[in-house]
């Protein structure tokens, strides 16, 4: 059993405890948290809690969470760290995972540089083996590998231009924005076409990302150039074998991102997650040997799986089909044609 | 056992076939859904599908939905009928609930008139002992009889202002709005006003309603004039015996409605609902005997309890505190303070 310690139990943090705790291959040491707010009272009830450092523990004691040390303590009590610190935090604690002698997983607002490789568990799953140091890619990067890894290693893929809509924040945040426009990243590509090629090797990809004012999903309009001549149907065939993409009809009702998320709270999943890329098959259409499709990804829970399967590839404990389809089953994952 | 079928599944319909399931006096019979949608595609694998008339059938099964019978066989295979039909349609129902002689609860979108009595579990328990037909009073107003009769019945209350803040549309609507504007209703006092008063006799209370671009929670500015000279900590001893009131703390994270429907994840409720009305401990103010309150609202949830408190209230199985004990033990409702 690896024991799995959580550095920042923000989004990403308390899905991947929740995650791992339904594993039977691992289990969760602790928690860090840095402010002893609501989230925190929660996770004590399932987690021991755990705190940067020791000035901090009087003010979760006043609150009535009881600690059960600082970071240096669950270095000690774990084999593995996965970091879900804010952005760039990740790639400095590193160091203090180096002193403890235990292995790392950073998440995707990290740097490529700041660990020994990036990870996607349909896509580069082998490049993970024994390493001690990976991070696993963001979430729209994951979601482009994910539709996009099954096409490049069956069929010859020219190149990629995709469209990134973002969310502008995640539902549990009413801070930022914007609330009321939309915004363009002058950056281009942007950093989701470098990106996705740590996970995909030698893919040729351009993005665009624009902001959106919404909480609930990012959207990606894809644009793929073949080097085949294929049909719709051969590009479904081909997906449908991965549970990771959920195929959707709009004429079932589901429209817009709105109708999306409703549906993972109908399939009672944990938080009303949904873990899968959700893929409108009405979207797909091939002419001249373009692909077109458009996809929506939960930003907040896409990467869970990935992260359960990183630990594994990083102990050895599982091939990938195996480890994928162990994970799949533990969080209902199901994909496929809904 | 009290065979209950559900008429119309939508936010309200099928959140009451969760709760009807989690009950060891009453199961459901079927729903009625009027559309193939992704809903009745997932209802389908626990509940028995009926559909509105037999003209419906082909659509249904053309999308592998296998559909039990119509709305006539549901009547006659349920002890009573809740009805979660769009807004004036309820009403026009009864005349069939009274052929086949059962019973129905109408919700809140429908005429006081409709009905024998108007219901909330707290407030008018008693009136609902053996009739046929009751109304559960909508989402704002059993927010207000929740944290409004706890201290009607303990000490006396003047007079009630309440502004209440609606959020514009469910999250599962991508199509009403407004989106950026703020709508108030030049109806004084809004409806709210004389609705509360169906199910707390005699209280003098206004109302001004304005529609906000959100779907997460309503939220209600409320002040209320007492006749005592009370303290803060009156009213919150009061309250905190009262379930189905959860009273936070702003310091403790949870600042806004996103917060607090992120609570409700953490909760690991059925489909993140937050079945409590959410009053802010902070908010809490007296000055000169005038009390002052804001409290938010999980318009998708907070009827649930009191449907099956109805139900059981028509049915004479239970009194108004066992009832109300059992519905909230089976559905995790604990409120208190957080």
């Amino acid at each position: 059993m690896i024991g799995v310690g959580i550095n920042g139990y923000g989004t990403i943090g308390r899905r991947v405890a929740h995650a791992v705790s339904a594993q039977d291959d691992m289990f969760v040491t602790g928690i860090v948290k840095n402010s002893p707010d609501y989230v925190a009272k929660e996770a004590s009830k399932y987690f021991n809690v755990y705190v940067p450092s020791e000035d901090k523990i009087p003010e979760f004691e006043e609150n009535g969470i009881r600690v059960k040390g600082t970071l240096d303590d669950l270095c000690s009590d774990s084999d593995i760290i996965v970091d879900g610190t804010p952005e760039g935090m990740g790639e400095r604690n590193i160091k203090k995972y180096r002193e403890y002698n235990i292995k790392a997983i950073l998440e995707g607002g990290e740097k490529a540089s700041a660990v020994e490789t990036s990870f996607n568990a349909y896509s580069s799953f082998d490049d993970a083996l024994n390493k001690n140091y990976v991070r696993v890619v963001s979430c729209n990067t994951t979601a482009l590998a994910r539709s996009l890894y099954p096409i490049h290693s069956s069929y010859k893929i020219k190149n990629v231009n995709a469209v990134i809509l973002r969310r502008a924040t995640d539902p549990n945040d009413s801070k930022k924005g914007p609330i009321n426009a939309m915004e363009p990243s002058m950056q281009y590509p942007s950093h989701h076409a470098p990106d996705l090629q740590t996970v995909i090797k030698g893919i040729n990809i351009l993005t665009t990302a624009v902001k959106i004012p919404t909480t609930l999903m990012h959207i990606h309009v894809v644009d793929v150039d073949l080097e085949d001549n294929l049909k719709e149907d051969d590009i479904i065939d081909i997906w449908k074998n991965y549970g990771r993409l959920l195929l959707l009809n709009s004429s079932d009702g589901l429209k817009s991102t709105a109708q999306i998320m409703d549906l993972a709270r109908e399939l009672s999943r944990n938080r009303s997650d949904l873990y899968e890329i959700a893929i409108w098959r009405d979207s797909i259409k091939i002419n001249n040997n373009k692909l077109h499709y458009i996809q929506a990804v939960h930003q907040e829970s896409d990467v869970i799986p990935e992260n359960v399967d990183a630990i594994r590839a990083m102990f050895n404990l599982l091939g990938k089909d195996e480890s994928i389809r162990k994970t799949d089953s533990s969080l209902k994952i199901k994909g496929g044609i809904f």
